[in-house]
């Protein structure tokens, strides 16, 4: 770690830098659990505003919040084949409850798909009952062996969208409707604009048919899996004897859904726009978004400037914009500008004797066009007046940036192996391929560059020109496929 | 159970009325897990409108969110022995996980102090870094022998409280502080009037130094205790560690509180205030104020009814209120009038041709005045711009119900503790007693009478005039204190 008051830069470990930035903002911290953290106000306040922001948007789509068991027997998850095989490395057992140890040990859950469903199959009796829209903001709990502040941590907090439906049809149409969500999502709150997709066999979640992912690619041109969506068809109604009577009056199982994202995906907007100065936070999701610091020179301007601050932060307020005033008198005005840069927060205002003669401010972008001023002096009225404007270019200008990265590190027309290997050593992102379907290419591939599958592109991703070979070599692509370096 | 139409009379069996109530009205179901429940889209609305009201007045307050781990080594948990003493009988332990026996035992969370304490001494350092005022909304897990869906769960969602304070009267205040909230919120969101007072040595938290509760009296007759708030003094902070360096250069341990209300809310809300034909919910709870039922008797009207109810719902909405429109085209109106009423929808709004004709609405309201109309035939504008007032008329009333009730049922003047099981076996309440302040006193009454010290009022909840005698016949009284029989 570099002395206290630096980051590591990026340029030369991203990753030092990644956890560095973590803590120094102080949206997490270590945890005496191995594998556990602690996350701080200011990351728990970003939090709070995805949570919103989705929570809307799921309710919007006819969706209801509800609430499952933490703990499940062990029997429940045992009963999906591939679901048992995924999971079973990670779980966290719970053996002794009450002073006794338990007939049945129950597992800490590592998502919800067996309780839930079991619950649907209580309340589903016909058609009618369906389509059920739940979902549940929750923690989980998979035990990893190597951990990373929020990308993967033992528990973690998450939503859970669970659903069941009468046709497969309208269960394929709502996985897909919920990879829009997220695909709005992260692009209009978190400005990290995702390539969406299909997931291949050996990369889908563990008793899904199908999965569908958004896939963000990071500064270090790493791709991060930042939420799932998926299509169960009927791997856990039969399971669970999700069953109901249709419309024909014919006894039928239901079609399933389930999707999420979690915290992890405040690890993606640290590593999106993160500076070697530290966090940036796209001001819709700031829970500060203007921080204002007083200068007080002397004690004869003192209280008219604090007064001036005040009243600036109660217009601002009311125009909507999320404002805290640091009044902290042991930190001088340099400390609490340097602390605010390294939390991210958007913009910072400077009130002083000499902006109260002349009725202006200094305002501080937390991020610049090169060569701007560090600062600018606005007149009051301006600055109130066109802030909120200013906090939505920013957000405007985060996701553009992001974007044009994205773009500007995806690798397209790659035909072999070897040149998929040469374009990561020259530090490509995503490349784009065609594919025979195998997945020994994939692991091919795998060995030879470290990548592997991310997604099989949706329409809106595909190359203008799909490749019509596979990039083994071994004939035609029935596919293309994005290959990404991940974490 | 009664039959699937009608519920248990409360006068008949109180506890079986409750469940039944819970149970129909879908805010909660059983699940496969001993001990825990299924919170129900319904329940968690409720829970939700909880939430944000709570969140807001501990925001307002200077409260931050955080998040800390489920799991806490077990070491933890005993470092504070009057805090293992209570709670570990209850705990449920993780001895297993990634498929290895762990070297330390973990337990789920009874509560969090232990682990969070922890973590404030290491981000604490001098005066200056104090107070740390942090909330977490949580699940936590207590292995209870009996349990009542929403009184008493294995696993329940709460929110907790955790300060550290410079000085012990700060930390008092902010106990008595959290006090006030917890009262204010009971009164005006569950219109659930409680008593507030100090709890008695005997039935303070595990690891306090004092203990405060509100109680508030069901309509059985028993108390709930509905929310606490401790002063934990420096017991925590000398285990954990939690010092600081004081304005005066000395090193001194922190002073901490802790505070916490849960999902046990709801128990009590529907306790309060559900009837025979099932819940009823205060307005500001309710996750639908207003149910819109469309009555279609015809094809040749319905489009038309279809789309003044769409307008009603529409306006309705853009004045605030939450608002359903029951369409189910398979129920038949009086159908869905039982399902809401039971569900304790505060209004009901139908619109059918008639009402067409005559520019009116049936308004149906969820508990009448004795001797009033089943409906209310009003005109449609003045529904729409009196619903709102409605609301607020209705959620007052259920106040002051509660609040009259619980006066009604409050015995004072009690002498001795023969006159005490007197009063309880003729149904008191809360009964209201001098008390010499020996803990013997309360075994005494306890076996006498089932009944155990609430708490020792606060002052404006204390008699006119406080009883001058122990009401064991055993010496003058040093306080008054408050008995019922309780959940």
């Amino acid at each position: 770690m570099a002395d206290d008051k630096s980051l590591t830069p990026r340029s030369e470990d991203f990753a030092s830098w990644y956890n560095e930035v973590v803590l120094k903002a102080e949206l997490a911290d270590y945890s005496p659990v191995r594998g556990s953290m602690v996350i701080r106000p200011w990351g728990y306040g970003i939090w709070e505003n995805m949570q919103q922001a989705l929570d809307r948007m799921f309710k919007e789509t006819g969706h209801e919040n509800a609430y499952f068991p933490l703990l499940i027997p062990m029997s429940f998850i045992q009963k999906e084949k591939d679901h048992i095989e995924g999971f079973a490395p990670e779980l966290a057992v719970v053996t002794e409850a009450g002073g006794k140890v338990l007939e049945e040990p129950l597992v800490i859950r590592p998502t919800s798909e067996t309780i839930i469903y079991h619950m649907y199959a209580k309340w589903v009796q016909s058609y009618r009952d369906l389509p059920i829209l739940m979902n549940q903001w929750a923690n989980v709990m998979r035990w990893e062996l190597r951990t990373r502040l929020f990308l993967r941590t033992a528990e973690f907090l998450w939503q859970e969208g669970h659903t069941a439906h009468a046709t497969a049809d309208e269960a394929e149409a709502e996985t897909l409707g919920i990879l829009q969500i997220y695909r709005t999502f992260m692009e209009d709150w978190i400005c990290m604009p995702p390539i969406t997709g299909l997931k291949t066999e050996s990369e889908k979640f563990a008793g899904a048919v199908r999965s569908y992912a958004c896939e963000a690619l990071m500064q270090d041109n790493k791709a991060l899996q930042a939420g799932t969506s998926h299509f169960l068809g009927q791997n856990f109604s039969k399971q669970f004897d999700l069953k109901f009577q249709s419309e024909e009056g014919r006894e039928e199982y239901a079609y399933n859904t389930s999707w999420g994202v979690s915290t992890r995906l405040i690890g993606g907007m640290v590593m999106t726009h993160g500076d070697d100065d530290g966090l940036i936070v796209p001001p819709r999701l700031a829970p500060t978004q203007v921080v204002i610091v007083p200068i007080t020179r002397g004690d004869d301007t003192r209280s008219a400037v604090l007064e001036k601050v005040d009243e600036v932060a109660g217009r601002l307020r009311a125009a909507g914009v999320r404002v805290k005033v640091d009044g902290r008198d042991h930190l001088s005005p340099g400390a609490k500008f340097y602390e605010w840069e390294r939390k991210g927060v958007p913009y910072r205002l400077e009130i002083g004797p000499k902006d109260l003669e002349k009725g202006s401010v200094a305002l501080a972008r937390r991020v610049r066009p090169e060569g701007a001023k560090r600062k600018e002096f606005v007149p009051e009225e301006e600055a109130i007046e066109t802030l909120p404007a200013r906090l939505e270019a920013f957000q405007d200008e985060l996701r553009e940036t992001a974007r044009a990265r994205r773009e500007e590190n995806t690798v397209r027309g790659v035909g072999s192996i070897g040149e998929l290997a040469e374009a990561f050593e020259a530090g490509a992102g995503f490349v784009y391929t065609g594919w025979n379907g195998d997945p020994a290419v994939e692991e091919q591939v795998k060995e030879a560059t470290k990548a592997t599958s991310r997604v099989i592109p949706s329409e809106e991703f595909r190359s203008p020109r799909v490749p019509e070979r596979c990039v083994s070599g071994d004939g035609p692509a029935a596919m293309e496929v994005v290959w990404a370096r991940a974490y």
